[in-house]
């Protein structure tokens, strides 16, 4: 795949499948393009001489095209693709249906065009695609009813419908984009081919998306992350709950990920996620128009101490903070307002303001260094214009570096005022409240510019004795491992308390013989799944009582489950529980992102409380040190109620252990190590001991990689200690 | 205070400190009663003989009027209140600021303002306020700018500038109103007054309120339940963080209760929250002309799949759910619509959709029994006329009792149906997300008409012997009291572990003896807080080393604090921990609302995870009952985990009791049980244990009260068992 430059700009433009027939989407492709676009509309259909008044070429390797938008029936639709892998033509838009959301054949269909698309390197958009916009050349290669304006925002959509509303709420509202994709089936060019594309398009302010599905999660991160550091990326994910990820997967056939793995992948990958229309434009609308905040304080300067006081609530719940004036700023406001002002924030200028106490006020605030944005909010009074307001607002702001956003509150009068305020790149609202959210999604997408990615932890690792264990699968009837895998995590360096699995009394004995103090015996067993419920777990076995509780458990198996299979008893060294926190480390495997990496507190906190924390894996050491911060129940850890404090670094390591070797292993499907005790940070000792794993593997993932299947990955001595 | 029919239907309005100088208060209030309404308008000044071409009386003795707007200078506004009451006026509306709002000698003002309503048993409204209107007579009695246009909400607010700002925004977006009233100060009618009011008013439809504080809780909670049951209350209560408390709290003075507080008192009285002026006139909107919902099930007809599966989303989101269709429905559905349009819900006419399709998909959806509600969500296309949608829509809304709710997805050209649409009572957005919740204020509704409360839970007790304990805290030099209180709760009928508290190692040993099995023993004193640290606990103590014990904590005591007061020593039964869940009761007094108790899992789960319930006291039993099952811990209590189930009934009654106490002494500042053990079910033991209590109490308040304060307070022989 190419660059996407010229499927923006191209030249020259095939419309293949043409037509003057009335209501034909090949006629309102034709007639857009024709419309407004600077360069050749060529329209290619052989039963014509022209279209709509312009010469017709019989086939598309007579139309020297750089794009070619396909509106034939879906039965022609590869034949059409391959003559323009043969022409030379490298761009083709599908807006033709009837592909992969219509079944099987359809399915098949696409499978196909995929191939022809890789077999002639295209950059295929769709197919069922409304088709795509540019505005600088005016192209509007859609079957849609409106052209977009021009402006900063490029806009890719998985919902056709979704576009042609947008466009014509847009139109209305002066809202300008500079590249709009509807993505179709996404049969070839993805979200990510798109953000990586307009990442590098200076015409390109803001990335805004409308998505029901990611293609590939990974790519989609690293790629993103790259983008948002100098565009912001704002998306709907829609599909989030399971009604709508079911109607989702209806609409499109995308096979929904968990809503857990879009939540931390996107967070990962740099996106503002909004869950509404409004939110949508709300925020690419400050973010295109705005400088960021450079901190998180807002100062909110109003005539009406009632929404004063909304603002100030929406303040708190937008995560920002009310600004704390300096001495000088406070003397300035109380020197240049009446008595009954309340020159603290919020700066109450009051009922019998005009514009140039209003603006007075504006700029002794905006000039506080402790200040990062402003909100002005003004109710109707018989002292103050609208529209002088909205002037005294747009020069102050010309003279600012602060992000400043407006609300009006009122009628018919405000529209004009908000017209122009919006215009110059000052978002205006009635609602106080939607005022703050847009300064707070400033400052969300500072945090974003301003993170630091590190590379996945990376730990020196015995690959070859993992993937041994892994392969014992291949002996089991299902596909789960338990504690009998233990050394599977003993191979990745994550620490586990002492112990073997056993298949005699006598070898019992031995084991515990090396372990200080008391034992805990479990048989082992894939057939047995509560060990508990049967008696086959023995806590705290003195060494003398090692080989008897080992015919004990064996006995209680058999008697159980006659045809169990039983791979022996494991003894294994106590691990003290009362000085330790429980916690959990999972993973699953999602279809779009790969491996989610999970972490909580055990028992009651991750299946009671839901109390968890996500990230896509492989994970950087910033990442599993947020893990284990972000969770409710994060002050455990940190030693609340008179306990000492776990060490937090050995959890974090074990985090970083796990992703590495469910990143290594795709044939790891499942995992938890249920319970990691972490323990109080003691010198030299493994702080975070593994007592338990469960895991489910594919075997046929296994036979497809070798121990040291991605070369490129970094091996590195240890990093974190 | 007598009916307020007057205050809203008057036949003359008394305009005292009428003036035609321009920009005086004075004026504006003259001139907006001269426009519109129908009775008579009285000017009120002596230094004229007539005000904008009206004769004007110079006492308002001469006005016979049955309102009278105070608008006089704050020095001489008591003078003209007496004047009204003299004359005979029951019904003032004072708009003089310069009261509570401004320090000392207003708030001195306010006083005396309140004495004299009081006095003449005057309805009055403010001061401080922006004045009142009545569309019927076309009263406008504010200086505000705009008159409202006439409808079925009747508003009220604690800002001037709200009404203001909503009134110029409702009257160009065709929004009307019964009654508005800016509240003011509140220094005699308050929210209370007027939700009672218009709860008997025909003509109000929905009640909505901007709201800083409430004044009196426990009445607000009980007079809104009445009137929630037949009129639906919405409010904004702003000053819902910790800023916006302390910016309400400048604003007006108003002393702010505790979110907590206003979270669970305004659930208690049945008021719908608003959090933002979108979300108050969206829910005022629906409610005022949709029907409400028999279920909560949502049907979804849509032209878009993209925006289908936000709606989708929208769905759970609220918190209701997509309706399935009955197996009729789909074969109508499948009968009547192309092959490929999606006949199951959300139901997707697919893009070339006529308007006959989209009335015939809604139609059909809306006469199965397992649909609740239905949106109608389109996106602009070729074959579609927005117009003729509406015009469906409002054809097939008129046939059915079922609520409706549209999103037309564009710009300009849906002004018109939309505005159409809302005229004919049916709420129409752009954002599929805002219809939806708009149906789900229609089932919060719903529900809330549905509540049936019960009186609060009552229980035999005794209270003189619990007054007797708590006047101990006279002796003391905090006050607050500790184990030694454990009296109180069993005189409420609390259980608490069997025990006492003893001076001599003789008596320690007698009271051990009587005890079943191993005690607890604990230092008892005021001025030792953390017993545990200085070893003043001993648990497991045999009746052999009772004695031995008893000596051993007293020398301890006195060694880390000579001077400290020592009250004996706790002798207590052991509770076993083992088989309970530790919770914790608790209660404080909050300002407006009085007792709030909360409940809640002992230890980190209310400390660190703030997993609580709240509710105004006094409670009954489906509250306390709510209490136990809403916190998120509350599986744990249900026996998660292989556990047996606590006694619930126990813990249920144990809140009851507590609410009673606290209830029945206000002297009460605050009360922890901590712990309260519950125990599994077993059959004639009290399951529900008090360990520890910890209180706080107001000596001063305790001498106000008798044991039988409130005689109307019905007793019951232990109703719940």
């Amino acid at each position: 795949m190419g660059t996407l430059n010229e499927l923006f700009d191209p030249d020259r433009v095939a419309v293949v499948g043409a037509t003057a027939r009335e209501g034909a989407v090949g006629r309102a492709v034709t007639s857009n393009l024709l419309a407004d676009f600077d360069g050749e509309t060529v329209p290619v259909n052989p039963n014509y001489d022209e279209v709509l008044g312009t010469p017709c070429v019989d086939a598309v390797d007579e139309a020297e095209a750089d794009v070619a938008v396909i509106v034939v029936p879906p039965s022609i639709v590869l034949d059409a693709i391959e003559a323009c892998g043969e022409a030379g033509v490298r761009n083709v838009v599908v807006i033709t249906a009837g592909f992969g959301e219509t079944g099987e054949d359809g399915a098949d269909r696409e499978r196909r065009l995929a191939e022809l698309a890789d077999e002639y390197e295209l950059n295929l958009v769709g197919p069922n695609s409304l088709g795509i916009m540019s505005t600088p050349s005016g192209m509007n290669a859609t079957f849609g009813p409106e052209n977009a304006l021009p402006g900063g925002l490029s806009f890719m959509s998985q919902s056709g419908a979704f576009v042609t509303a947008v466009l014509d709420w847009a139109n209305d509202n002066g809202v300008g984009f500079k590249d709009v994709v509807s993505l179709g089936n996404k049969a070839v060019l993805d979200e990510t081919d798109f953000v990586d594309h307009w990442g590098d398009d200076e015409d390109t302010d803001v990335i805004i998306g409308y998505l029901e599905g990611i293609e590939d999660g990974r790519e989609f991160i690293e790629t993103a992350r790259e983008t948002a550091a100098e565009t912001p990326i704002v998306a709907v994910k829609s599909g989030r709950t399971s009604a709508g990820a079911r109607a989702a997967s209806s609409h499109t056939g995308t096979l929904a990920g968990s809503e857990k793995a879009y939540e931390a992948g996107l967070d990962q990958a740099g996106v503002i996620r909004a869950e509404s229309v409004d939110e949508l434009f709300d925020a690419a609308g400050i973010l295109g128009s705005q400088p960021l905040p450079e901190t998180d304080s807002v100062a909110i300067v109003t005539n009406a101490g009632g929404p004063g006081v909304m603002a100030t609530d929406a303040v708190g719940d937008a995560g920002l903070e009310l600004a704390s004036f300096t001495g000088e700023t406070t003397a300035a406001l109380r020197e240049s307002m009446p008595e009954e002002a309340n020159v603290h924030n919020p700066v109450d200028v009051i009922g019998d303001a005009d514009v140039d106490r209003f603006r007075e006020a504006l700029e002794t605030v905006i000039a506080d260094d402790n200040v990062g944005a402003a909100l002005v909010l003004a109710a109707p009074t018989a002292t103050l214009e609208f529209d002088e307001l909205g002037e005294a607002v747009r020069e102050t702001v010309a003279d600012t570096d602060a992000p400043v956003a407006a609300c009006l509150m009122g009628g018919d009068r405000t529209r004009e005022p908000k017209r122009k305020l919006q215009a110059a790149g000052i978002p205006c609202y009635f609602d106080p409240a939607r005022g703050i959210e847009s300064l707070a999604t400033l400052a969300e997408y500072r945090d974003i510019r301003e993170r630091e990615y590190a590379d996945p932890m990376s730990f020196d690792v015995d690959r070859e004795r993992a993937r041994e264990v892994l392969a014992t699968v291949r002996d089991r009837e299902d596909n789960r491992l338990g504690v009998e895998a233990m050394e599977l995590l003993d191979a990745y360096g994550i620490a586990t308390p002492a112990g073997e699995i056993v298949d005699s009394p006598e070898r019992a004995s031995e084991v515990a013989a090396e372990i200080d103090g008391d034992v805990v015996m479990k048989i082992v067993s894939p057939d047995i799944l509560h060990k508990s419920d049967i008696g086959g777990v023995a806590v705290g076995v003195a060494d003398a009582d090692v080989a008897d509780t080992y015919e004990d458990l064996i006995t209680r198996a058999r008697n159980y489950q006659p045809d169990a299979t039983i791979l022996g008893v494991q003894v294994q060294e106590m691990v003290d529980l009362e000085d330790g926190v429980e916690t959990i480390v999972g993973m699953n495997r999602d279809p779009q992102f790969g491996p989610l990496v999970m972490f909580g507190l055990g028992g009651i906190f991750v299946e009671v409380m839901e109390d968890t924390a996500f990230r896509v894996a492989p994970v950087s050491e910033p990442e599993a040190r947020e893990m284990t911060e972000e969770i409710q129940s994060a002050p455990l850890l940190r030693g609340a109620r008179g306990r000492d404090p776990v060490d937090l670094d050995a959890v974090i390591e074990t985090i970083g252990r796990l992703s590495q070797l469910v990143t290594d292993f795709p044939a790891i499907l499942e995992l938890d190590i249920n319970p990691l005790v972490a323990l109080p940070d003691a010198d030299g000792d493994a702080n975070a001991a593994a007592v338990d794993v469960r895991l489910t593997v594919d075997p046929e993932e296994l036979d497809l990689e070798g121990p040291d299947a991605d070369p490129e990955r970094p091996h590195t001595e240890e990093p974190h200690q």
